[in-house]
């Protein structure tokens, strides 16, 4: 490294100091944001549009850009973590250098004004609230593609790629193909051989408070350990991290539905069970955080349904379960338990859905996304749309808005290309487990008192990694062979071939 | 104004905005410092430092710094609130330019790691784990004051005008003097004449979540408004806020202690009324806050005692807190209770001290921080110093640090100077009600169901200016006459007098 490089070095590491600093009031805002003095809003808005400004400059500004060009130019004579961040870093940097400040920050204040609408439309089942600050997203995005658009990618491609670098239409068009191909048909064989669950679960009412306990006790299962970690309470629940040593995951209870907060849980710890094992190394650096929206999807899902949804867990924790539960439980058994959270059905919710129908919300997404940028969808017809889609797909008519388009934060937070992520994670899930299973007893390992064994398989084959690799790396690392969706279409047809007694074909 | 000054105007409310949106992580993080996860505190921290380095800088570039001139230059031509705003600003830049930007970034990590240390040494009653800490605290105070001192302002006089511009040693001399010459004599008297409590107070238990919901009432009492307020827990009770539709308060709940949190609640809701009520008009300005410590205290103090341990305030409100605590409560009467919160007893700790010994904790604590600098006081023997002083004053052995030098978390905040402000305060705060009762029956709205009347009238005459004048012109619009401390010795002999049947000489 010669010394215009070693300088840039320094300039773009002084600079990324500010930026993680200035990522904290927004870590430090979602946290809060619903529990925050409504009438504070606008003021608070108005700071944090300003911290948005803050980092744009130093972003756009000529020392980070520049050394990141110095940098890139001598790329060559870096170690592989910084060269890796430095070919981020100057797409990101070409990317950014695209968008007019103005519209930037505009944007972000639509944006933070448009959360607690979203709140209301889920909650009211209305639609309307919501719907001006969607019509100015799509605006924006359909403004942020054209500026972002390349040779190789356009249109709605720009925005899959942001989520999942490498990932197109056409791609996607291919994998959900698949799914439709194979799951749908084998889906309705699986609904037919469906049985009722045991009336507990339906009729049966389960405090919020020990739904709250429950999950202190999944924490320790899922190595949530408290010394770097809270648990909260949000309308959606979510991860979100500063560094890895502070990760909060948020829930929500419903007290007439015991499976929603306990999968949420487990999904949530999957999601920071990968953050809180980046390595330490990578904390002072760009690369030190989960490394792409599917590949962390890969890790929620993972433990939610593979793990979370097996008979090993719950023949190891059931008993916790129904000490907890004490009353609520006192005629269930684990085989009851075990079919009550596989049971396939459609319904409305996709943070919900079965892992079988789970794939059709987000094709219903992703083709409406498309639609978005390619076709006619609009703030105007999206819900119409939306509705009609959930009566062809699952045959179901959407009662309201909060139990259908407005049912995800996602379009209301500006994220457009995000969906398709969750069906590609839990394919990436899917071949992981196969990859596991090759070094150790991995089935056996999740009936363990915690997830110790599979966590420790984790940490070395992906977690450990940040986003110091490409997803496509780390994938390659984990399962020894490019991505592959069939390993999703065998694990799904396999396990519940085996659960509704029926054949895999 | 001038085509110049225009620009200066525009490029000071330009980083002026900066330096609020700045504020907002500090805001954060000290909202959930005491509950954030332990292990994240070494990355939050450094993120803390790097972005009061970013404040620093904006503070301290030439940009901010050479509008402030130019507006200075010019300030005949700017309004009042501006040309306040502009003298005040000058003074700190000036007093900013210099503290060297090393020693000014160290002090803020210095601070940041002190304050666990704080909450482990009253926790812990042992002074040693925060004594290194303060050792370094006291180590930066005095390079500060060397940096600052002006012909007028020499010692510890430089921190004494940063809490309350215009207050010297030579005036809180004079202040405290008074004190001791009126008060330790009155004081002597009412320790005689006082009667032993209801053994209800000292003897039962009441339970923290029933204090938690009277506390809720008197947030309804004291206009403390859901919509832009919140209320939380830490070790020692606070106010904070960020603008003037979110202000927060903290508290602390001990069983064996009743009137403990009821105070504190009324103290800190004192404070955040003061910041509720700051104009709208200054939310856009630097002006946007209460504008000392002394002014500040004067509002919490005026509530926790003048109003909240009258006898009208509980005429109207102790049904409310028997309704609450009725099994507790059962057996004690309205006397008893007007009794038990107006006890005068030489106790340890500052802040759960009855009106009359009040000013001889922050007499000890004026010596103490005084001998620091002009005598011989180091963090080696403070300890004994403070424990020989309430030997010397109020007659008590010291059991440990817990509730001696480890109480208050003020000098490893790094607020050396500040705690006269508290004395002073209390003072401010009679000589208001003398000037209230001109206007209103003030004491009789002691007794309404909320707050109201008293409200508007220091919204009036004092809360809403912010802090868009000196602490001596609000006194002085307030009060029609500068401060005087002959009020406070008189209302503090008239009301004891009253209430122990000795004569108020």
């Amino acid at each position: 490294m010669n010394a215009k490089t070693k300088r840039a070095k320094q300039t773009y590491e002084e600079i990324n100091r500010r930026l993680r600093a200035l990522s904290l009031p927004f870590f430090l805002h979602s946290w809060e944001e619903e529990r925050m003095p409504e009438a504070g809003k606008p003021y608070r808005n108005g700071q944090l549009v300003e911290l948005s400004a803050i980092a744009y400059e130093y972003q756009t500004g000529a020392r980070y850009t520049r050394g990141i060009e110095t940098l890139y130019a001598d790329r060559e004579s870096l170690d592989s973590v910084l060269r890796h961040e430095i070919e981020e870093a100057k797409r990101n940097a070409d990317k950014l250098a695209k968008v007019p400040k103005e519209d930037y920050l505009a944007y972000r204040n639509v944006l933070l004004e448009a959360y607690p609408k979203f709140v209301e439309a889920k909650n009211t089942g209305k639609f309307d609230p919501v719907k001006p600050y969607l019509k100015k997203i799509l605006a924006y995005n359909r403004k942020y593609v054209v500026w972002e658009e390349t040779d190789s990618l356009k249109g709605y491609d720009v925005l899959l790629d942001e989520y999942e670098p490498g990932m197109t239409v056409q791609k996607y068009d291919e994998f959900f193909g698949l799914i439709k191909t194979e799951l749908v048909p084998f889906l309705k064989k699986v609904l037919a051989a469906q049985k009722p669950v045991h009336p507990a679960f339906t009729e049966r009412k389960f405090p919020a408070e020990k739904q709250k306990k429950f999950c202190e006790y999944l924490g320790e299962v899922m190595l949530f350990d408290k010394a770097k970690t809270m648990m909260g309470e949000s309308e959606h629940p979510y991860t979100n991290n500063n560094g890895n040593c502070d990760v909060r995951i948020t829930n929500h209870y419903y007290e007439n539905d015991l499976a929603s907060a306990i999968f949420s849980a487990i999904h949530e710890m999957g999601h920071a069970l990968y953050e809180l094992q980046v390595s330490d190394d990578l904390q002072d650096t760009m690369s030190g955080g989960g490394v792409s929206m599917a590949v962390h999807e890969s890790q929620s899902r993972f433990f939610e349904n593979i793990v979370g949804r097996s008979a090993a867990f719950w023949h190891r924790h059931f008993p916790a379960l129904k000490e907890c539960f004490a009353e609520e439980l006192k005629d269930v058994t684990e085989e009851d338990f075990f079919a009550y959270i596989n049971r396939v059905s459609a319904g409305f919710v996709r943070t919900e859905a079965d892992e079988l129908t789970y794939p059709l919300h987000v094709l219903i997404r992703y083709e409406i996304e498309k639609e978005m940028f390619e076709g006619s969808v609009t703030e105007e017809n999206v819900e119409q749309v939306w509705n009609a889609k959930y009566k062809e797909y699952l045959g179901l008519d959407v009662p309201d808005a909060g139990l259908g388009v407005a049912q995800d934060m996602h379009w209301y937070g500006g994220s457009i290309g995000y969906f398709p992520t969750y069906a590609l994670g839990s394919a990436y899930a899917a071949q992981i487990l196969f990859a596991m299973r090759r070094d150790f007893d991995a089935d056996a390992a999740m009936g363990d008192p915690t997830v110790g064994k599979i966590a420790a398989w984790l940490k070395e084959h992906i977690h450990q990694f940040g986003s110091s690799k490409s997803p496509a790396d780390i994938l390659q690392i984990a399962c020894g062979a490019p991505f592959d969706p069939h390993y999703y279409i065998d694990y799904l047809k396999q396990k519940y071939a085996k659960i509704c007694g029926i054949s895999a074909e």
